[in-house]
């Protein structure tokens, strides 16, 4: 186990106390969870109301995180902080005044596009990406100013480089790997990861098969060396872990995450009609009780303990403790800040 | 000006620049404003986005109260602290799960019923009051976990000591006055009041024409007179001012406020056909400047400056202090009670 904190940038698992009680086993301090894709926004609050039932049956495993000092909590009290996140602006639907009421409610992040157009960019799927639209740049400007971090995980190149340069505010790709190393759509250049370490923003590396080389046959020192070539591509205070473990999940939510609502057809993303499913995850990460493996793999390939520490944890708390306040009049907003 | 802070139980004015410069002209640290009617759950968000608007547009005026501090806050910077509330249920649609998420949003108080009947309790026009609903009784256990305060002001009077009993916490009844001074429905009995103070709970006092004897012929010194009589029945600690200041709304929206849209006919409710309008306010209150008038005419009618302390603001302040808290597992709720 690391000695510092232990945050994962995003998970997407079938909730259960099973693994509510592998966070804890795994000292797993904070993650950024997926609550919503499609959904809109009552059917997100709803989403929370699932969330909110969790928080008050399991009270002892888990709390929700708003502040990045809900980490330092989450240490002390011995629980996991479960922050908020969206893979797609559904959930504030066409309407600007939803970004501060999701903050409210305790987004932490929201991605501009899942893998289509939105609103507000273009999807990495996307045959043209326009870069970001008029509302985009609003929008943009509003998660800026209520402390809600910009996630272009799922965009295209030329909408992430362009949330990059119109963000005041550093942005993440939450779960992702280097295109260099394995090309995939959902993978990024150099290019966008340059952009991404100079603006101060973080990449958290995937352990999703597609997005691994080899998928799930991908071994854990190809992975961690991985890590260490992009620690010198992007430096190693911009880059944590976003296993984007999607756990207990059933084939049907997959096909949920791909095809929502905008096709009557199927559409496989990163998958294909042979491989429909979730894939398998690679043998040395399979639940939150494994994260010890990754820190013992980043030392095998020569990070030092202080490298590993923050790759594992400090980055996402100091880009968290950073993020999700107010920006603009803080007399105003730091009576609020710890909402 | 009173020495304490100057706090008003209940307003819905149509709110501008102008009236959030007459809270300061009038030294109102604190004012709970309804921002919903008979508005379902996302319509109440797009009020709260209205609010969010003026709070970002008048910083140095208004900001959202959310815990009883604010209130110091308030006073320490020169502004006033709003706390929302609801006057009917319709903002939590038929689903329990959105009362947390309402008082996560903010609301601090809301109404069991309007004048009808609700999913949760009868209102005080309804032929038959068959009391808390099944349902009622759900929804009062989970406003009394999160800190969302039961306000009976518009409800029958076995609802209303039905809710006084089965509420774990103090209820308020945040604008309405005793019935044995002024005969109205909205009014309430000595029996109910008794059990309200008893309780710990608190009554607000309405300077709403259709409340006072004599309508807005009610002079000054009756108004206090009766404060001061009520005083000796509930004691000086459980009593507060709850203006129903409607300040600059059209007509429009008392038949909205009255009909909502449970009738396709028109319904007077404490008007009539001849004056379905808002009542002119009495001459000695008709915005926030005149609450200095109030607290001299306590003095005036024998009242001490601790006793008009008290009913002009401290009971308020400590009920919002004891009030809109989490009350279970404080180790949890705690962390979350800045929200």
């Amino acid at each position: 186990m690391t000695g510092g904190p232990l945050i994962d940038g995003l998970q997407y698992a079938k909730w259960s106390e099973k693994i509510f009680r592998q966070l804890r086993e795994g000292g797993v301090d904070a993650v950024h969870v997926t609550i919503t894709y499609h959904e809109n926004f009552r059917e997100t609050v709803h989403n929370i109301e699932q969330w909110n039932r969790w928080f008050e049956t399991y009270p002892d495993l888990i709390f929700q995180g708003r502040t990045g000092s809900d980490v330092e909590l989450a240490r002390q009290t011995g629980r996991t902080a479960i922050f908020f996140g969206s893979q797609n602006p559904s959930c504030m639907e066409d309407d600007i005044g939803l970004v501060e009421i999701l903050h409210t409610l305790g987004l932490r992040f929201m991605q501009l596009t899942y893998n289509n157009q939105s609103l507000l960019a273009s999807g990495c799927y996307e045959s043209e990406d326009t870069g970001i639209t008029r509302m985009g740049r609003e929008v943009i400007a509003e998660m800026n100013r209520v402390g809600l971090v910009v996630d272009m995980s799922h965009s295209g190149e030329r909408s992430t480089l362009e949330a990059v340069e119109h963000s005041s505010r550093p942005i993440a790709i939450t779960h992702a790997n280097p295109a260099s190393w394995h090309t995939a759509l959902r993978n990024k250049s150099e290019t966008v990861l340059r952009a991404l370490s100079q603006s101060g923003g973080m990449l958290g590396f995937s352990v999703y098969p597609h997005h691994l080389k080899g998928g799930n046959a991908c071994r854990l020192q190809d992975f961690c060396e991985m890590i260490a070539r992009t620690a010198d591509l992007m430096g190693v205070h911009q880059i944590g872990i976003g296993t984007d473990l999607c756990q207990d999940q059933p084939d049907s939510v997959v096909e949920w995450m791909r095809v929502g609502r905008w096709t009557k057809s199927i559409d496989y993303g990163e998958g294909s009609a042979a491989a429909p499913g979730f894939p398998d995850m690679p043998d040395w990460f399979s639940d939150n009780r494994h994260f010890n493996r990754i820190s013992e793999g980043l030392k095998a390939v020569g990070m030092t303990s202080e490298e590993v520490n923050a790759v594992m944890g400090e980055n996402w708390l100091r880009f968290f403790e950073t993020s999700f306040g107010g920006s603009a009049d803080q007399t105003r907003k730091v009576p609020r800040a710890a909402e």
